[in-house]
């Protein structure tokens, strides 16, 4: 098996089979090709990852502009391997030559925790006798040790135990029956799993006991449902259908829809990466961004009390969205016409393995799309509008993230993003006071107060790599009510501040002054408004990092101290919390705070550019969202502003169109499928 | 046909063929009833207003509670009569009785202008000498002057002119052929039209000239698509359809979907008009919300230069977001399975007219409504979602405001409201400097700063009429990092502020702290959490009102001065800006501002209230909303927490559920409509 795939590899690498595009993530075959050349020079290795290590911009753009006359850049691996004695090593393997081309023991860092570093923990528990005598102190005897769970977290960072050691804590549940909701009965202890001896070293035990939870289970499956009187039956289908198929093209991994382009890439943490994403705007295909990505988040749970102080996730840098991502299936996640795309991944061993249908791609339509009418004479036209999303899932332990890249016909790009899955729950004596620092949302069952805060990487290319942010705020006149120059008091404008340097560049966001960030390109002015070709960052939902100045969180997610930082285009500077996150100390903070410190007066004006945004909501838990949450939405918008000469899709055919002379106007595309709900008149 | 409608109306009354209940709208017979009662006893009446005089909420409620042994609410006509003189008359009429009950002339109020009153003003004014010649100065020959159109607005206020005339402006344009978009040609005087003498009182000249528009058309109807090169034809038809029918019921305009049931009014101000809205739990029938309306809008633009700073529309109470509502139609407002509804009102003369589909009511499937997978074996449960959509669409002269009132199977009531249409535009010459006080969108056309701001009326009923406001803000704890109480820093909690009276409820929004609203029951704790059921009014584009304190929108607007106001309720607080708003001078403010002012301790903590919460955008425009703007969605929620024992849509059938145990599960519905885009392996 292995041996096929690097014989596949070898044809793709001499040509043979034409090469994959250079920022297609590795294939099957690559990864098992970059395992087999660094196993020639080094032994004992477990995988971590193995994922493409993605051409410099300069090398890259230099080839798409001339890729006949330009090397194609070569397809790399980046990996990162442990060994012996939780030794970590981070290598670069150049495919194209089959060669390492660096290969580093890197001290003190732990790399992200792997669904097969998670799996290993729950058995390891179940067995350990300290663990058995705490569950018999709750009230688990030790023959219902089949029924204890547990969701492995990394330990975040925890004084007593440092960066040396890779460990995992040990969030515990029980199962009364296999199929019962754990997350109705979460124990009260926390075991500590080191992976080097995969032995559980500590076990946190609070002052006060908590015995497992008496209430009955509180589920949602198939039998739960039919046990309480079975599902509704009111509900009709909808059906959608593309008879004619869909409306985009796919070359490779390269989608073409409604004047937009873009490269689809996946990896095992950020999950999507969308990369030279342009807009033909008549018959000129227009940069608009260079790579868009989720590239961090951190949810920081609420309360202080020993060991929940330390519960937060990044769950990109410590686990990999990636490699948390659903296999998704047609009419269940996405209905319509479903275009899927799979993601393959190293495993432990070094193996490639594959998630089926990882990515979702499918188009919706979106209601309207302009409406005009004019009140004289009642001629109308309506347009419809049409979506194009990208989306795929991943499951974090309890909690369910579905990402949704949505492109619009007017050149909006829009990133929703829904949360739905399971509330993290710790145990509580029936009626405890949470301390406000939770919610009993079932009996015995407390959800603590916690934020999903996401880092949004926009590495723009606004017609072109030298770009510009400004910060815009509506604002009132100086002008008193009653001056000349304001006699009203109705004089605002929108007052903007340029970027210079990525500590002048950390800002906050501002509700009461409608801010924006504009993402500028100064070298090309609109013709008619004279302002700088843009995109503009419409993004409202905003809180302030609720972790305090100096504490764990702030230090370690120095990316959430802000809704916007800036930074110089720098290849390396991916991952705004740090490359290996798990167990970091935040002292001192990687990642954004690192590099923004290393220069703090680089120019970001009218140069290469990336802005970092963070934003997110803050989840007070409530019953409402327990045994499993209704999915709650959140979306922000990158919407273009003097980019285009006027509204850019005017051209989308009308649903109808009549005009005051009442002249005939063609291309009228009244659906003819939907239909009155009821008989007239009924 | 007045006499028919009289003789309806007397069987209706009477009871023969069952009476509307009683918050339905007037029917055209009852209209015209209303209109022969008044006929009888005043003469020489123009009619601006017949709509329903709601039910006082009490009797109402007695009623519900006790049909058989209370007495039905009387139908009862509200309204605005102008006479002779421009005197102003304030009725009410009882139809069940068929008498009078009220009538009083109102002095120095205007009430709003109607469409027939707005149609008027331009063949008055392209007839009329000085706008002749004043369209001769900027090279409009007088030959041309069918050419001219204009779109009257309300003055607003103007210290000149005061408040005894009734006026409107003529905001002016070209169109060089009659199909051209008006907005490309927009004239830089201003008539005022005074609607007592139908003729021109005075016209607002600038300093600085400016001759028409010489650009060529910027339109968007097909014609000038087809010349460009006409529509794309790259889009494949997306079908909806739903064979087995909806899955609403319609009791007259009781509407029953999926646990809720709502009465849908309507009215020629507010629109759409929810009340009695009621989620089933499981066989018991809550209260959630009594009434639920857009109640009033302000937009005011950004311009101080004369005569730009009176430019701000009261586009609900100055027009009527229901006089001005589109006839709607299949397939081009919404697709799927529609029902509609009409809208009959009162023209000038006292007839009744009608809008054919004026609202529409439909479902859509709305994606992903939970979902979880347990990552140690896949085992998995994914229910799609489905809402439903009562809206309607306006046209305010350039504007179009797209209404969508959207209940979701989870108790979450959503506010969606779309804007597209086409600018406000002013004329500029050729690169003109703005002032910063506008954009040129297109050569020569100026399109200035504006907000719009919506003022939602919110009749809370949650399990109960008594209800009370809390606002919440995440709050860090104050113990500092590294004490025992707080040794991480990330302790946080939900700070609630509790409402008790109106002048402390003046609340704005705070988007650092996650700034949510409560309506809460305080006589009524969820039995998990110990929390008062509640919904949460979570609304995220809020900015703050732009005119200044003390300025005249400020003044006239008062609803507008914060994001949360709220008051004990009285049945004859509805219109939070008056209720005749055009030509206010804001002195006293009238609305919200003078009721707390009138009452300004009054208990609002645990007794009936309404919460009005005005949001919004701010617009400054840009070359991509010209010359139609693609739409601009703003949302909002109100969503139940602490109100139901747990997540209320459980037994929603799944697409897809397995469990841990591999037990099969019966009720699994995947979707077998929805297909893959290509062939497998394409
Ligand atoms: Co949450
Ligand atoms: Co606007």
């Amino acid at each position: 098996m292995a041996l096929d795939r690097l014989k596949q590899t070898a044809a793709i690498v001499s040509g043979d089979t034409g090469p994959p595009y250079p920022l297609d993530p590795l294939t099957e075959a690559e990864i098992e090709t970059a395992v087999a050349i660094i196993r020639k020079e080094h032994n004992g290795l477990f995988f971590n990852t193995v994922t493409l290590w993605e051409p410099r911009k300069a090398e890259m753009m230099a080839w798409l502009q001339d890729p006949k006359g330009t090397p194609r850049p070569h397809r790399v691996a980046d990996v990162v391997a442990v060994g012996r004695g939780s030794k970590v090593y981070d290598g670069i393997v150049d495919l194209t030559e089959g060669k390492i081309v660096s290969w580093q023991l890197t001290e003190g860092v732990q790399p992200l925790i792997t669904m097969e570093d998670l799996q290993i923990v729950e058995s390891i528990v179940r067995k350990d006798p300290k663990v058995i005598e705490q569950c018999g102190i709750i009230g688990i005897p030790p023959e219902d040790m089949d029924k204890v769970y547990c969701d492995p977290w990394t330990i975040g960072y925890d004084e007593r135990f440092g960066s040396n050691v890779r460990l995992q804590q040990a969030l515990m549940y029980y199962r009364p029956h296999i199929d019962d909701s754990q997350y109705s009965y979460p124990l009260d202890f926390c075991p500590i799993f080191n992976a080097d001896t995969q032995e559980i070293i500590h076990i946190d035990i609070p002052p006060v006991r908590r015995p497992v939870n008496k209430a009955p289970p509180s589920n949602y499956h198939t039998a739960a449902i039919e046990a309480e009187g079975g599902y509704r039956t009111d509900l009709k289908p909808i059906n959608i259908t593309q008879p004619e198929g869909v409306s985009f093209k796919m070359d490779g991994r390269i989608i073409s829809w409604q004047n937009w382009k873009l490269h689809i890439g996946f990896n095992y943490r950020e999950g999507l990466v969308l990369s030279n994403i342009t807009f033909n705007d008549k018959g000129n295909e227009r940069p608009t961004f260079w790579r868009l990505s989720l590239a961090e988040m951190v949810v920081p749970y609420g309360n202080p009390e020993h060991p929940h102080q330390r519960k937060h996730a990044f769950d990109l840098g410590e686990y990999g969205g990636g490699y948390m991502t659903n296999s998704l299936s047609v009419g269940c996640d996405c209905k319509g016409a479903i275009h899927y795309m799979d993601a393959s991944f190293v495993n432990r061993a070094g193996q490639a393995t594959t998630i089926k249908n990882a990515i979702c791609i499918h188009e919706e339509d979106a209601g309207i799309l302009f409406k005009h009418t004019d009140f004289r004479d009642n001629s109308c036209t309506v347009t419809r509008a049409r979506k194009l999303i990208i989306s795929h899932i991943f499951t974090a332990a309890n909690y369910e993230y579905c990402v949704y890249w949505i492109f619009h016909q007017d050149g909006t790009i829009q990133l929703e993003i829904k949360l739905t899955g399971i509330l993290n729950t710790y145990a509580m004596n029936p009626d405890e006071d949470t301390n406000g620092w939770g919610t009993q949302v079932y009996p015995g069952v407390n959800a603590h107060n916690h934020q999903h805060l996401f880092c949004l990487r926009i590495d723009p290319n606004i017609d072109g790599p030298e770009n510009t942010v400004y910060q815009v705020d509506a604002t009132r006149s100086d002008a008193p009510v009653g001056s000349d120059e304001n006699k009203y008091g109705n004089a605002f404008y929108a007052k903007k501040t340029r970027f210079e340097n990525p500590v002048q560049a950390q800002s906050d966001y501002n509700a009461a002054t409608s801010r924006t960030w504009d993402i500028c390109n100064e070298n090309k002015l609109h013709p008619y408004s004279g302002k700088p070709v843009s995109y503009k960052l419409v993004s409202r939902e905003v809180p302030e990092l609720m972790p305090k100045e100096g504490g764990l969180v702030w230090k370690r997610a120095g990316f959430a101290r802000h809704a916007v930082h800036v930074t110089k285009y720098d290849d390396d500077q991916i991952h705004p919390a740090g490359r290996h996150v798990p167990q970091t100390s935040g002292e001192p903070s990687q990642g954004l705070p690192a590099w923004i410190a290393a220069n703090p007066t680089a120019n970001i004006a009218n140069t290469d550019i990336v802005l970092w945004h963070t934003f997110g909501l803050t989840h007070f838990p409530a019953p409402e969202d327990f045994p499993v949450m209704p999915a709650e939405p959140m979306s922000l918008l990158l919407r273009p502003r003097h980019f285009f000469l006027r509204n850019p899709c005017l051209d989308v055919p009308p649903s109808y169109c009549s005009v005051p002379s009442g002249v005939e106007q063609g291309g009228a595309l009244v659906d003819k499928i939907s239909r009155l709900a009821f008989r007239e008149g009924s």
